[in-house]
């Protein structure tokens, strides 16, 4: 079969499992999940093999040793996914639920109901962990899933979809339930993208240039997981130990996250307070700030000049850029124009100001008096999360399993017509 | 200027009225509503004369008489238009609601509100109404709009705008709340498909050709509103009469929509007795049927042979496909496979079969003894509809002001940071 085939293949078997799949009860879908854990754990020597082989290729390729490192499974590893999964099957499930009810004068009844969106695509990179944390997701939602993972872990993903197809398989499931395009060949992308017949969402999971290069040849939505250019305000009347506790928090504790900070604008009011405290304590973490004129002015050679693009810059590292306000409207203005609309916030204590800063910045995510690093869906409860949407619709922030589902309505009549 | 230089200002301009519009309350929205509505009766003259300029190019560019009527003003039209907005300013506002709210362990409030999308483009044909129709509706909920109407109906469409625009200044709205694209080039719908900077989202009201067009070229989320290949299931427990009443109203009342039946799928076992009932008052209704052979077979020379293409057109006229079919697994196979997952109706007096269908039938709105002309807004309850989406995510079946909002996370916290 050509590459086209192959994937067109793909797509029909998704859609004929996802049919099954959308009328299990959540009991037999746990039941599939469990299997699934279960045939993760049994076949350990066959990912591990797998694994080595993928790991030995990276390697010779020159991929670096964090690459690596996400690229490498371990029996531990192996028992996270496991351990992942039965989260997951004891989590609620979200299909079935009747979301509103009503009665119309002429007596029909009409319900809107969570029902599995279908198909889903996943394109991921390097960690082969996706592999079953998306697809899982994807089962306990009673969503068909193709997975497209990154080159250099195709063998380990192949080993870990085929635990996953036979698990679902001895509890029953579709064995089509969840499939893995077994090519490295960056077609697929384009030709998963362009099969809106069979694919009815796609989540790209990487870096720019991959959601670029799916939104660019998607003709089904795309839910997009782009950066996070996220800022702490500090009001001018923000508690100064408060603000530092955030700040720290929020650029330091995982600079690497797209919920980390990586801007602060400072009131001038509280500046020269605040640098003594929670810029001192940025300094001290070996943060280094880019500042405006007036913060270099305050701080000295503590500071470096920032340059334009850093404050449109996600650094993902132990830097920031710091800029100092005249108004909580400068700020909202500032965050509205350079931010991603990803996770914000104030610290302040004056209620007003922090209302109208919730009210009006445009993001995901908003905060008064806490840190960016909680926009997560385990920090938010959802037990899971396939990832925090930047786009605005269908999902907004952390993705959970509500967010792989839609609705339809269903109405109940005695025979009513329209007049 | 250019084309993409008008084209980029109008979005740019759409960006700021967008945030000034999210802050409005209730009231200040709808004060401008219905000084929108005062200013479109007030410009009445303004609006035929530019409406007679059109229908006279229109004439002499050789138009149908059915396109003409549909570009036509009239003041009966122009006062609903009018009417049309005061029942919109009555509406309840989706925008500020609480969608949901909790505490975490840690602390931590987080609601869930309902917000504005922002900027939404609106890209239709010929019916000067839609300017109104659709710019009102995202008024309503705190967006702005950017409009791109048919090129035969332009200078109606911009008569229009112009006095939306007014009514909304002078209630204090902002005054690129409502932005016409003033130009016939097909260039511009491409361009504003691109400009994912300013449009959050784009709707596209018309036939296939433009509907295609917005996806290939789309960088934003497309909400479709595709075609309704609609069926009707007569179930071996159907009564017979009911099942005719439906038939003659989802196929007769209104052909030309998309929420009539263009299939009939009737279980063999009450097939005869149906075709003297509900099939014959097809026929009597001057309805066309195209049988398979089965039902050529029963009904001889009142049927003509269907053809494979028949089971997938949307007629949009008194012409019908029917088709016997062994068992209701048959009759959900075909709809499954040969619909367009809009609007379905089963007729049975079983439960059981009458449920299987609710649930296995992937449609944005599937009936049980009623019929499907009941896809609509206004029948729904919403007051106002922008159309019927065909997408899955989203906005799915009747879409109404609550599909022309978000949400967005506020989180309030007491300093709590991310362990």
């Amino acid at each position: 079969m050509d590459l086209k085939a192959i994937i067109q293949d793909l797509g029909r078997r998704a859609r004929i499992a996802s049919r099954q799949l959308a009328q299990l009860t959540s009991e037999q879908k746990n039941a599939g999940l469990l299997a699934m854990a279960e045939e993760l754990l049994a076949s350990q020597e066959t990912l591990l093999t797998a694994n080595a082989k993928d790991v030995e290729s990276a390697r010779t390729n020159g991929l670096s040793g964090a690459m690596i490192d996400r690229l490498t499974l371990t029996p531990a590893r192996i028992e996270g996914m496991a351990e992942g999964i039965r989260t997951v099957a004891a989590l609620p499930d979200p299909v079935g639920h009747t979301i509103s009810q009503w009665v119309r004068p002429n007596g029909i009844q009409i319900s809107k109901v969570r029902v599995p969106i279908g198909v889903i695509g996943i394109i991921f990179e390097s960690r082969p962990n996706v592999t079953s944390d998306a697809a899982v997701l994807c089962t306990k939602t009673g969503n068909a899933a193709i997975l497209r993972g990154g080159s250099e872990a195709l063998g380990s993903n192949l080993a870990i979809a085929a635990a996953l197809a036979r698990g679902a398989q001895r509890a029953g499931l579709p064995e089509d339930a969840i499939l893995l395009v077994p090519t490295t060949d960056r077609e697929a992308v384009k030709l998963m993208a362009g099969m809106d017949q069979f694919i009815d969402m796609i989540v790209p999971r990487g870096g720019h240039a991959l959601i670029e290069a799916v939104v660019a040849a998607a003709r089904m939505p795309v839910i997009k997981h782009y950066n996070g250019i996220c800022a702490a305000y500090i009001d001018k009347d923000a508690d100064l130990s408060m603000a530092e506790e955030i700040v720290i928090n929020a650029k330091t504790q995982r600079p690497g996250v797209c919920n980390a900070i990586e801007t602060i604008l400072v009131h001038r009011d509280i500046a020269e307070n605040f640098f003594k405290t929670g810029g001192q304590a940025l300094l001290d973490k070996g943060v280094q700030i880019r500042g405006d004129e007036r913060v270099c002015a305050l701080l000295g050679d503590k500071a470096v000049p920032a340059k334009e693009e850093d404050w449109t810059t996600e650094f993902l590292d132990l830097i920031v850029a710091v800029r100092l306000v005249d108004s909580l409207d400068e700020a909202i203005a500032h965050i509205e124009s350079h931010g991603s609309h990803h996770s914000d916030c104030i610290v302040t204590g004056n209620e007003a100001a922090a209302e109208r800063f919730l009210n009006e910045i445009d993001s995901a995510t908003v905060y008064w008096n806490a840190s960016t690093r909680f926009t997560d869906g385990g920090e938010f409860g959802f037990g899971a999360e396939i990832g925090i949407s930047t786009d605005k619709l269908h999902a907004r922030g952390p993705m959970a399993l509500e967010e792989l589902t839609t609705y339809k309505y269903q109405i109940r009549g005695t025979g009513q017509t329209r007049k």
